[in-house]
């Protein structure tokens, strides 16, 4: 393969002369120019940006770990990503997970490996204690509350959220109130989970365990969901539901078996996409793209570490 | 920096031992290999991946150039792609480009300057010259069908499912057919665009210029077609709409305002997006997923192009 110094042979200049060329730097005479660049041409020359980034320690490159690409809440996420990237000249490193600790652990080895500048952790399923071990080779950022201040993070309450939307429903009439869930063990989860036995026994209302439903992530799902209430002896008279998408697929299906929402059943979804506004869901709406901006700014800067939470609001429409 | 010499030097062993050692080959003593790992504990000494790569000319890195990466066409696609990667080894780079040729064109150079081992382009502004140019640098796949055979491709035959898509309306009693797309300008869309003409002129069918609706993406952009149509003095009986997330706004729309579909607009969807299914929306199948993993092993394969035509399919629903 041709190298830097066939090139400056056959151009009979420096090294130097090559790469400012190369560079477009100034002070090189349009004789020389010209002769780097026709051996440039001859030789078929080109710069390997491998090498490049070797000397100069940066690769322009932000890893994004995500669970899956196809689904509209890490779409949305991503999007604001994408864009701050876009603006700033980087691009982005998809590391879709599918939720195996695998697959994430190759991500904090191409971080430590110096093969991106920074890490983006979208959602995932490894313990606090691994991320630590690679915080000393680059900027890891994270879309949840940290345990610790040792790395950046752009995060919403879910605790406070969730606790919200249980208000929400109790102080319209609701007391037999159930939930639906992607991840049982998730981060977001947890936090949901506290906040719903918190709320029950302030209420004094008494926990039922089948009221949580578990492993619903798509509008297809919504079938599955309204399924299970059927079967319910006493199901619960409102859900919350924590992706808008799952729960328009149970608006949709409860339309299509003569179910009444809000008066057989009542809903409030999250995220408020596009789809909650045009079937009148009510929600609670996360600034998902901003957050995903905010994520990008924060895993390339190097040199501190912050946190910022991000407002979760009520969006009142007719399905409560 | 720590360097694998310094290394070598303090474990008191040759280099090509560190590096048998860091790579796991065997035939190393359990002394030297204690020695060796030692000796990269005091000096913190990390692989640097860029390094590696340089050494061996490979990145395991696929480009994935897409405008959007929150809208469901692109989203279902990057899913097939993404999983493709996962199974066999290899990250993806997004070059979120929103149509931008500049950003297009940093793709292709990332192939120039061995930052990735291949590059997929799911839609695109820039010309066929361009792409040209950057076919020696790596192997280069579409997502459309190809002016040349120099690069390999997935694709639909965008003619051929859109004449069906008009056929089946005709053949169900509609004659004032409009259609809806997002850019004109685009590659699909000229194809649309020839079958539209020709199946006009087959049918004996004058054209109407605002038959034709540009520039519709998302379930939002629903509303404004629908407005649209009210203003017509006379509208369309039946739409080719080129996204279920269009077609599913239509359809909400004209719900809302009392319009019954289809006995005042006629639908017919793309993609079959889990949307199209829940909304009983007639529609032609595109099977995303499955092109996304064959562009993927298209990208990673050097030696030989290919190109693969996916098939479209008419699902039949309540639209039509």
């Amino acid at each position: 393969m041709t190298n830097i110094k066939d090139v400056a042979k056959l151009a009979n200049v420096s090294v130097t002369t090559v790469s400012r060329v190369l560079n477009k730097h100034p002070y090189v005479s349009e004789e020389k120019r010209e002769a780097v660049l026709d051996a440039v041409k001859k030789t078929n020359y080109h710069i390997n940006r491998n090498a490049v980034n070797l000397s100069k320690g940066k690769t322009f490159l932000i890893g994004v770990v995500l669970p899956y690409s196809d689904h509209p809440y890490f779409g949305t996420l991503l999007k604001g990503i994408a864009n701050a990237a876009l603006e700033h000249n980087y691009k982005l490193v998809l590391i879709q997970t599918n939720y195996q600790k695998d697959k994430e652990k190759e991500a904090f080895i191409m971080l430590e490996q110096k093969q991106i500048d920074g890490l983006i952790i979208c959602s995932r399923v490894s313990e606090w204690e691994v991320i630590e071990e690679y915080v000393i080779y680059g900027p890891i950022v994270l879309a949840e509350k940290n345990i610790t201040e040792q790395v950046s993070s752009t995060y919403i309450d879910h605790y406070q959220a969730f606790y919200q939307a249980l208000n929400h429903l109790y102080t319209n009439g609701y007391q037999s109130i159930g939930y639906c869930i992607n991840r049982k063990n998730g981060v977001s989860s947890q936090q949901r989970e506290r906040a719903y036995h918190d709320f029950l026994k302030e209420k004094q209302i008494p926990f039922d365990q089948n009221y949580i439903f578990d492993g619903y992530l798509n509008f297809e799902d919504g079938e599955r969901v309204v399924q299970q209430l059927k079967q319910m002896k006493k199901p619960p008279a409102a859900l919350i539901v924590t992706s808008d998408q799952v729960a328009a697929g149970i608006v949709t299906c409860c339309h299509n078996l003569g179910l009444q929402v809000p008066k057989d059943l009542a809903i409030i979804g999250f995220d408020n996409q596009p789809i909650a506004k045009y079937m009148g869901i009510t929600t609670m709406e996360i600034p998902l793209s901003e957050m995903g901006e905010n994520l990008f700014l924060q895993a390339i800067t190097r040199e501190k570490v912050s946190q910022k939470r991000v407002n979760v609001q009520l969006i009142e429409r007719q399905t409560v």
